[in-house]
């Protein structure tokens, strides 16, 4: 289901899918993998005591070590100091405490950007970023890339056989900040580099970018900048490339380190954790890179949809590697880094916790273990926090760790499989997003929309790269595919000829994979089998979607208020293709699904639930089916066993 | 009625209104001319076949080629192909369209920016602008120039005596994008050679800029800088040259290449496409150079007031030669660089273009012929749309293109001179809208709101400058002149003391030409012809303009809620001149326009037309009157040749 | 209870608290100070010689010269021409009007950007500002410091035994602009030997930052910037250390010119303007080295709590040497550089004269004299407007002149201490606004709402730093102490031990001074005298602020309307300590004082006052009290002698 990876910007660091060494995870764990970020380089003896007698009292049995342990690990260039890890790792193995251990080379120490400040990142506009923060170094660096392979091998190969070592963890949350946009000259050097491998040819790049207009036909490749700070809107192919490139360059980063640990460390599997599901990294093409899905999840407590969005992240991650995934960092309570930065009430964090496990998650950890005492993310809740453990905070981590612990057979249970499936796709996301559209299309919004449908209702959804496997459901939403592949095109048309329900919303089939428009009336390929054209659109003032549709086959559902076809449906072969013209409303939106849910044959997870119930499964190991029931109204969360799974 | 250009920046290219070669223009069409900007270039011999066929079914008898063709005509540096244009201009001379040609320097092939990069225009704050989007050169910059020059000395020496060829078009949409403004190293030394030639000494500037104030005495030209991001306020005479001198280099460019075709095909008129009414460019400074004025008109079909202000920029455009002018670029339907894009509804293209004859022009041309495949405008309607000609845009196009057609005597036609006209200038637009005022003054919505109270009335109004001639016109609107010259202000006295009837709007004769108080009382040289003193201001905390008034011969009119004289009237000379204190509501504008018009003998175009319908007139080469009736209620046009006309 | 200097960033200039040879400037008047900024070089013979006789019909007494003088006197580097400076201060004195001498140095001539464009200040993202404007220069920059204490010895020099020499006025509105905060590499170096000075080692350094989180710790002194622009949130304590920093550095330029009129004119006292409460300089840092603290007031005549926010800023002046102040400047009626500038209307200018006084003012002075014709403050009203002098304002200037010297024995009157103090402090202000919080807390503001409901009440409050003598009080006010020592705690302790009332708003206690949190529960070393912790912070949706309180023998006074406690009450040894978990709104917060205040035993300057009436004391050389009642709701201002005040 998720894509091979042979298509990997460098080559190295294998592509296989690799679960098999997964083992060496597992093996470490008797129950759910439950904990969090441990940092304690930030702490003194006294403290490092306390925090094992904690951890036994919570439940931890696994800890991500080292991810800003740079600087204290290599305080000077070339210079290492292992001891401190070394003291907590033994101290970690005694307390039977795994480690997830960090590459440590998401933060570089001050004196990289001293020695080498071509390796500080530069915006669009030209300014140069610098230390003093985090992700402060250019992902197409070489000078970077050398020293954090340098610094992984170190770590490999002291840490290969440690006892503690459970999982390794490279880098920390890519892309997550500014600095996944670099567009310094080396960076622009290297999507040169990228762009002739992906193009060959000039004339295959200036035909893909559509350069005749506005006159801007390359005739070297040193012409070509990435898209920085310019008179007016800069050319869209180019826009999306560069953002291709830039999940690219981290993912070369990321596979520079996992080639050195592939080949020091063969039987410990990797990961990296994954931010709130963001436009920057093409995670399907990053997903078969990683041994397993990590993934940090931060709901704001005043959002009144945090459930159902959060729900949609679980389902993404689950989606990856269609499989179950790891809930890396979490914040017990409180973040710091909103505008106001309310707290979780008391069991938000558990059903927050157990919603994960209900959505395939195999770990619960936090951000992080020990609140720490200064730095900018202080004010961001740990397990332990600065008050200590006579906190409400504490209790309830203790309690779920035990908690957790009492279902020791979730572990290497593994979700089911839904009848539902989202398609979502990052290219399509970069193009979409691009300015001078006829009007706004938010696709993460478009995509949380139509997943809310079925949400509400208690239907479980996957979600599927545009190379999923289409045929194992029954129903494909597809939201906003703007640009879509003539490939893809017949991959939908053969899904609801032989006999899928599809779901497809405006802006759909509008562009090739280098945003160049299928002519002869919108959606191009797509035409046929939702039986219409659209002949123009029309935005509202309060951009609104809204568009001029004519009928070749489909009926119309509803109408627009001021008339003309708005939602449609079209039999075609042994399916159906829906068809919508607008955002409905919330209301209209699950009226809508619920109708095609019936005709497809989709069923809530369970009949009957009260809305605010929701109710998802896993299967364990010996077969029993696992209905996790979360219960948004009230916090409650009850596992119940499901004998007839078992047939 | 215009300027005379003596003032040139630089003296190439002439000044002189050189309306007389337009025959040649003339010459090649039968009626109003009729097309659209043509890109072959971005299509193949299948579709370039099409098109032929297309534009003889809608009419096109002329197009504009070539507008982004530097980079398909110079590949590389120097090296030249013209072979494509030559089957273009080819196949349309032998189809009988006529062909107005671009100089195609409006965007540079990025070439230019790898041999240049110091072409490469620079903002305020010190970010250059890159390669990518389009305009992307210094106004300043010699090796543009020169490199735009070598170009259309090309140009004009291969096609001179092509029969297609009509009208030059030189350059595009000067001033539209961000780099009007270049801060660059060779735009700063620009500058101080233009302030050079326009004070001769240093003491002669440091007096126009006051720069006792805040220590800014310059004691070296070298000194001088273009108005960089800086810690406060910037000395606001130095912004208003610096705008001056940027609409001066920008016009120098124009003639730079103008000079080439002048010298190279002197019986082929020039001109170049305005974009809508902007503050960039002194259109009065720019109109004599030009053989006939160009616009390019993009009303918003969301905007309720669309029709009035597309009304007030074509009076705009008819003013500024006073006469005909080319509606040089139009959106069939949707344009894609609003936030929101509504389309044209049905009917309303048609409705727009003849309103733009009724205006004046005597061209009705739309960008694009074919709506780009690729790009950053792709989603920018087109004559023919991406669903091809079976649409409704295209049916509307082919029957507007039959409708002109048929009305063959309004080529050549002249539009009929107002009773009535609006004082606009750039130079007070410049310095009116600096910062540090007693509250921001919109010059441009100002402007709207006087032309409203006469457009809604169906009352025609010319647009007129400074040194316009102002005893043509029985009313004279001046809305917020705060930069007033003496000269100018005995040139409205004498229109008053002479019978004129005077209405003039807050904040105007405040400063001299160089922002410089008129001591004593405002307004400063006005006070007499007004008959009061303005003691000082006093902006609402929501903005709205007030003011203490000392009646000194005038009469209250209209009272500020708060108690005062907010609006005055004053008999003067043999003529009256009107006070405006505030920004009247629009209902309040015109019940008072309505009495000063009923007062000075200004009447609508025609008597008890509805709300909603517009008449405006044009005299046929014959003498005949056509009376043009736009219906914006029902978008229904007519047209009525008027016997009495001829007496 | 003013700080001592003797920590001086650089030790010259003295520190000591020479209020003594305030005499001369004392000497040289006959009653309160009474002009405004003089720009004479603005203008030609006529208008000086208008000038003296206006001055004397207003009653001026003191004028500032030659704040804006650089480029007139020095025109080019090393040329000086004091001529225009002679003749003026030799009308002056001839008018018997004393001179506040400007040192000429807050704006130098364009000549000094031009030989040395490194004195320019550069912004966090590396924007090079520019001339054109004023301040345009590096705080650490010895190249300007040696320029400006070149001019400084010059004039010293030459007019220490002016007879018109009554006081010098250093630089102008230190901190105004944003080159505060300058990044240039001369900062960025100043800063390393800054941050040497204050933390020694490289290791104290990187604890109090805790740079061990996010791998930021230093291995050289030359890996450390100012906080450029990074990808995500910077450090928190480098922010606070480069404020301090930045205020350090304009001090160290203060001092600088100090050092030199110190040994020049030791006689003759020196002072600079400080702008309205900004949190730039840290002003009880600056204090000790003023011989008399200036202001500059604009409040804006469009803000409804104008009045109250002008008595905090006038309370902070007088508590920074906790005695007599100067109004330095203000407007006699709008300024220029708000969005919307009002006028002040009748009589309001009068009102906010005299509560300067009122609240110890011993000068009344405005910006400016005459007003500019040009330039960016040129609609800035003046006392004598554009119009002249036969306009409202020049009348109302005279009226007040007039009124103030007939009240000649306030001239060395005191104004009297008050029971109730606000504690302000600098540092806390720059660690408590840094971002990552749980919600932003706007210091100023914080203030204001406390100061608010004493003001309301006529109760007189003076303003503390955090070393300030504290016994002296009844009820200290301690708004939002966010960063907080362990002696300041134990101070605070000590108070209400000793039988004080204490009034500690939310989020205080929190860091050290390196914003490091003190563990064990909020807020910290407060819990004991507050009897209360602070489990977690919870702010609401809308930004409002929330936390859980554990009482821990503070009784509940208020609760939040979710419930638990919100404003609380400790009887701690002969005092009383209150908290305030949120910011109740105005008329609760009022209540709640009102309270508080008539258990402390806190009583109006007067009883019975009716809303809207104020009224303060001052005692004059006689020993007279003076009530000076200022009436905000008619404008009246009445002055009665207080015979009781004798005894």
């Amino acid at each position: 289901m998720t894509p091979d990876g042979t298509g990997g910007p460098d080559g190295t660091g294998g592509s296989s899918d690799s679960s098999g060494n997964l083992d060496r995870f597992y093996d470490r764990l008797t129950s759910l993998a439950y904990g969090g970020d441990y940092n304690p380089e930030q702490w003194g003896p006294d403290v490092h005591a306390e925090d094992v007698e904690l951890m036994r009292a919570a439940g931890v049995n696994l800890v991500t070590l080292g991810i800003f342990g740079w600087a204290t690990t290599e305080p000077t260039p070339g210079a290492y100091d292992f001891t401190w890890l070394d003291a907590h790792l033994d101290r970690l193995a005694a307390a039977g405490v795994a480690a997830c251990l960090a590459t440590m080379t998401a933060s570089p120490p001050p004196w990289l950007a001293r020695l080498h400040p071509e390796t500080l990142p530069v915006l669009a506009d030209g300014t140069r970023l610098h230390p003093g923060s985090r992700q402060h170094w250019c992902p197409s660096s070489p000078v970077f890339r050398s020293h954090a392979v340098r610094l992984t091998e170190r770590l490999a190969t002291r840490y290969a056989d440690h006892p503690a070592l459970a999982l390794w963890h490279i880098g920390n949350e890519y892309g997550c900040h500014i600095s996944r946009h670099c567009h310094c000259e080396v960076s622009t050097a290297a999507f040169r580099t990228w762009l002739r491998e992906r193009y060959q040819t000039l004339d295959a790049l200036n035909d893909a970018w559509s350069t005749t207009f506005w006159s801007q036909r390359y005739s070297t490749w040193e012409e070509i900048h990435t898209p920085r700070a310019a008179p007016s809107f800069r050319n869209p192919a180019q826009q999306a490339d560069f953002l291709r490139f830039s999940s690219d360059e981290l993912l070369a980063c990321y596979l520079a380190e996992k080639a050195v640990l592939a080949r020091v460390t063969p039987h410990t599997p990797v990961t990296t954790n994954f931010v709130p599901v963001a436009k920057t990294l093409d995670l399907f093409r990053w997903a078969p890179h990683l041994d397993v899905v990590s993934y940090d999840s931060y709901p704001d407590p005043h959002d009144p949809d945090a459930a159902q969005r959060t729900a949609f992240s679980y389902d993404v991650m689950r989606g990856l590697k269609a499989g179950p995934w790891l809930l890396l960092e979490q914040a017990p309570s409180a973040v710091n880094w909103r505008a106001h930065n309310g707290r979780k009430p008391p069991g938000r964090m558990r059903l927050d916790s157990w919603q994960a496990v209900a959505h395939g998650a195999d770990a619960v950890l936090f951000f992080q273990w020990r609140q720490s005492r200064g730095g900018a993310e202080k004010f961001h809740s740990a397990m332990v926090p600065h008050a200590g453990p006579e906190t409400r905070t504490f209790r309830e981590v203790t309690e779920l760790g035990a908690e957790l612990a009492a279902h020791a057979d979730l572990l290497r249970s593994r979700p089911e499989r839904a009848d539902a499936a989202l398609l979502l796709d990052w290219p399509n996301w970069w193009a979409l997003e691009t300015d001078a559209h006829p009007s706004e299309v938010d696709y993460l919004e478009g995509a949380l929309a139509h997943h809310k449908a079925l949400y509400d209702a208690s239907v479980a959804c996957d979600v599927v790269p545009v190379d999923g496997d289409l045929a194992a459901y029954r129903l494909l939403l597809v939201p906003h595919l703007y640009s879509l592949s003539l490939d893809t095109a017949a991959r939908l048309t053969d899904y609801v000829r032989g006999g899928g329900t599809l779901v497809v919303s405006y802006f759909s089939g509008i562009t090739d994979e280098h945003d160049r428009v299928h002519l002869g009336g919108y959606p191009g390929p797509l035409r046929e089998v939702l039986g219409l054209t659209v002949e123009e659109f029309d935005p509202r003032p309060d951009g609104a979607w809204a568009e001029e549709i004519r009928l070749e086959g489909a009926e119309q559902v509803l109408a627009y208020d001021e008339g003309g076809p708005a939602v449609t449906r079209h039999e075609y072969g042994r399916g159906t293709a829906w068809y919508l013209g607008l955002r409905p409303d919330p209301k209209t939106m699950r009226e809508l699904l619920d109708r095609v849910r019936a005709e497809a044959g989709v069923s809530p997870v369970e009949a009957g639930l009260p809305e605010g119930v929701q109710v998802r499964t896993r299967v364990t190991a010996a077969g029993e089916r696992v209905r996790l029931r979360l219960d948004h109204r009230d916090g409650s969360v009850t596992a119940e066993r499901d004998q007839a799974s078992r047939q």
